[in-house]
């Protein structure tokens, strides 16, 4: 039954990447992405040194995935939000809220700096402004939102505006920055 | 007389200095910042190289010495606004448009992101953030602009909402930008 042994192989696989990745997000945790060697990789996995090569070439492919990893999960749980139930405006309200932690949690500088830079983050970009810009366009249709700019400008607005998350000094700033951004979404007049 | 001397050799450097940077710029607004060569900054500017050598050692230090210039000249254009008579909150406004339009035009991608990632705009950027956090606090003493957040934290704001700026289509959309940006610092209530 090769079909079955190829799944089996395959679950398997992917246990053992999860535990690279796992060990990875725990030494960057731990020490930054300074600390991440094969070595530790493998030692913390409870895997070879060869086993983890068959995965990843070497540090940089590592760390790229287990970032590329993080993103997904940010983006999972920002669908998640954009998904929920009730008026658009709450759920805009909600997806800028998750954003502006994350990027306050990771500013993206120092050693950090060149996984920002990265393809992956303006892939990741991409689809945040996607989100935003589409409950902003249904939170516009429900009154809830200005219509004297478009949706694309004032979802602009909201992703730059968010960017001062990572600069400032307490989540509670971070919810003030929010409050502020959705303010200059309301309507006019 | 060696003061008088002295004075009439500074004069002369800068006059070939600015002369310099004229034709350097002329350079990078026809073809971008790869388009400038010693040979072309030394013709353009009616100068031998070896002369222009004495100045710059090459074309980054040309560069930068341009990019810090230009950088200047915002930074004097945005202070000039700022020190213009009238209500603080109409020259916060003055002073997010100009912002917002020099964002616009000097997008800081491609070829010139070296540029824009280095120390002198940071240092430009920190002038602008203390000149926009002033007027915020004075239009919120005034009662134009929203208490209830620090002014540090809406200078943040402020300076991040235009960086979107850089992405827009057309001089309109920046001023839609402005407003938007402007109407987050309203009072509530």
């Amino acid at each position: 039954m090769p079909r079955l042994r190829e799944g089996t192989l395959a679950a398997h696989r992917s246990v053992v990447q999860a535990a690279i990745l796992d060990a990875t997000g725990a030494l960057v945790a731990r020490g930054g992405l300074r600390a991440v060697t094969m070595s530790q990789v493998a030692a913390d996995a409870g895997i070879g040194r060869a086993t983890l090569y068959r995965y990843f070439p070497d540090v940089d492919a590592l760390l790229h995935a287990w970032h590329e990893r993080r993103l997904g999960q940010h983006l999972h749980e920002l669908a998640g939000l954009r998904r929920a139930g009730g008026p658009a405006l709450d759920r805009l309200a909600a997806v800028l809220q998750a954003f502006g932690s994350i990027r306050h949690r990771h500013p993206g500088v120092g050693d950090a700096a060149p996984l920002h830079g990265g393809a992956a983050v303006t892939r990741a970009h991409g689809h945040v402004r996607e989100m935003v810009h589409g409950l902003v366009s249904a939170a516009a249709a429900d009154g809830a939102v200005r219509t004297d700019v478009p949706p694309a400008e004032l979802a602009a607005y909201c992703l730059a505006s968010l960017d001062a998350a990572a600069e400032l000094g307490s989540g509670e700033a971070v919810e003030r920055l929010v409050a502020v951004t959705l303010d200059g979404l309301r309507p006019r007049g």
